[in-house]
């Protein structure tokens, strides 16, 4: 009988995907972990129900979130990544080798200890030398930390629920004191296609504008996230994303990438108008 | 009980939606076609079971291929609609003042009957006194008009089936000698995020790149369409849709929209690394 693994995307609406194997379904202290194998989209991690990550189009996530800052300061050395822990940003961080240090705080043990298992291919950057997890309260760690990462990259995934406490003034201005002057935030900011989820978006991007100098919205493709249109936010102290994108030195590099490209690097920050609108409002 | 409507996406891949009532199911002498009310989208038209028109998104697919021809040339006075002739193209054309004559051709007349029985606002557009529709076989029309289109819209749903014609050096060279010398032509190409769907996307691109002086690709994120992530078009004799583009014409018409603005329009055509790739293939 075949197997399918359903998610509900918003009322009414339903996206299926059928599995071929079902490696784990658990319950950590924080949240329900399941990780399959499926026919369209290879290894699957899904949290609470939603997806979190598929081998198919994972690239799409990881790549907007880790070459869009890179690009603009390439001089970044030190990162801290705070939130899922599966090894996917950790795995585009790598690519460069001026990133010395690549410090990952993550709360779920079970969640590390499953993808290390059943995730290898993501989870192999885990293994590079200059990444480092630590397991522990990132509110707290957040909080104690002053001028010493160059890039934050916040992958939380839902404003409501158990990630909430990432989404406010607070949280982002720990992460304002962590950076040094030349700092940039970068953290996932939903989607807002459906009329239920605007508020989510909003309250992921309004307290970025009140605490960064910058704070601009970008967007890319997710085929398997709710409606495929999903937004990123840059935030910094100082550089703007496509004034400052630094073309030249990037393509220099030689990174490979299978989305991430300089001119979409710029066109990724042009919104729809239904969008441009659904922000306006907050800030 | 709960109704909902599936759309197989892809191997593996399931889309389902609510419906709250189903209008019309019906078998015509080309293709079966479905129309119901759902929860999430509104009224619904669905073509040989994939969705073609959401009254909830449609504003996406139809702007995106009206307003990037119409902002690289203002001056369009013709124009010549190819396809699916629910009004939804109609609709945008109709906002500029400028335009004279919209002539859509449509080979199914029971698709035409049943989107101004069910679908009032889409088809409202229909009414407009620049609106005519002629119920003929569209290759047959194509190949005996010559130099009297400024803009050919072909919104031709897939390049394998019925459409099959529609997407050749012999249709496009139609196209492009039924055109004016400043003429454009918009078609849609599909997605190419699943592996089975890239001999679609290259079947509708290769020959546009043969027929026309310029070709180029642009995308837009269409929730309800396979993978969310929709290719078009751009084809012309003489204008490059990004070099061209009339920014400040287009702005001081003040067209109301909700996805196209001109940031967004040299955006669109900014495309993601795996989809240069799989064109580049046929280029």
């Amino acid at each position: 009988m075949e197997n399918w693994y359903k998610i509900n995307i918003s009322k009414g609406v339903e996206f299926s995907i059928q599995v071929n194997k079902h490696f784990l379904s658990v319950e950590s202290k924080i949240q329900k972990i399941d990780i399959f194998d499926s026919v369209a989209f290879g290894r699957v991690l899904a949290i609470d129900g939603q997806l979190m990550h598929t081998e198919k189009d994972e690239f799409i996530y990881h790549e907007m979130m880790v070459h869009i800052p890179m690009a603009v300061n390439p001089n970044i050395k030190d990162v801290l990544v705070v939130g899922v822990g599966n090894g996917g940003i950790a795995g585009e961080l790598i690519k460069y080798p001026s990133i010395e240090t690549i410090k990952i705080i993550e709360t779920d043990e079970t969640l590390v200890s499953a993808v290390k298992k059943f995730l290898p291919k993501t989870s192999a950057a885990l293994s590079d030398p200059r990444v480092s997890i630590e397991i522990c309260d990132d509110m707290k760690y957040t909080r104690r930390v002053h001028d010493q990462f160059d890039l934050i990259i916040v992958d939380i995934p839902d404003p409501f629920g158990p990630g909430e406490n990432y989404f406010t003034k607070e949280f982002y201005g720990n992460c304002y004191t962590a950076m040094r002057e030349d700092g940039i935030m970068i953290n996932q900011q939903e989607s807002c296609f459906y009329d239920q989820d605007i508020p989510a978006c909003q309250k992921a991007h309004r307290p970025s504008v009140r605490v960064f100098e910058i704070s601009k919205v970008y967007q890319a493709s997710i085929p398997t996230y709710p409606s495929g249109h999903w937004l990123f936010g840059f935030s910094s102290k100082k550089y703007h994303p496509t004034n400052d994108v630094q073309t030249d030195v990037w393509k220099a590099m030689k990174i490979k990438t299978q989305y991430y490209n300089t001119r979409l690097h710029k066109g990724a920050f042009a919104l729809p108008t239904y969008v441009e609108n659904v922000l306006k409002n907050v800030e």
